[in-house]
């Protein structure tokens, strides 16, 4: 059993999010949980803004994450560009996260495996 | 995909847990995410007490609860005799979560595969 291998839910909202390059790119806001599988669906990463003003939330697939034990933080392989145009949503906004058409159209933009699959 | 497949991990906190007979065993206070595999290893569950005074802390393995969506509530399928004999914590406890022989007597207990494994 590896070391420092669990995490509370609680510890990974606030963590930071990394770029590949170690530009700080978003916060941890949540994270969606698959009743079904038990696996981590989504991170809800809130990107940009001061102080909530002008902030966006995006929700990303959690195979994109990896934890990065020496910066404390998490890396995504997502370049500033791809994530400024990526799918997002308002702080207020509740999106439908169970929305198929919606959950297939994140899941397309980057190129990962859906959760329910 | 199935609806209401997803929940917020700070939705599951809080989230009441009850036996098979209906009866109210305890709350969920905590959620262990196994970073490797993105799946929730354990629920940490708080049970009796009065205001948190006598109360204790369950870790419970994860595939142990099933939603239940009639009563809005996890059921486990243990019995009172067999929980309050179960390993425990006090709430100021820190267990060590990744202690290897921790781990194995909890799963142990309960007859259900680690989530290492």
């Amino acid at each position: 059993m590896q070391k420092t291998r669990l995490i509370a839910a609680d510890k990974v909202e606030g963590t930071r999010v990394y770029d590949l390059e170690g530009n700080r790119i978003g916060s941890i806001e949540n994270i969606m949980i698959d009743k079904l599988t038990g696996k981590v669906a989504y991170a809800d990463m809130s990107f940009g803004g001061f102080l909530g003003i002008g902030e966006r939330h995006h929700p990303l697939p959690w195979n994109l994450l990896k934890y990065n034990t020496k910066i404390d933080g998490y890396e995504v392989a997502i370049d500033r560009d791809k994530l400024e145009k990526a799918p997002t949503f308002e702080p207020d906004d509740h999106p439908d996260w169970e929305d198929p058409s919606w959950g297939q159209q994140i899941h397309a933009y980057y190129n990962v495996t859906p959760y329910w699959l």
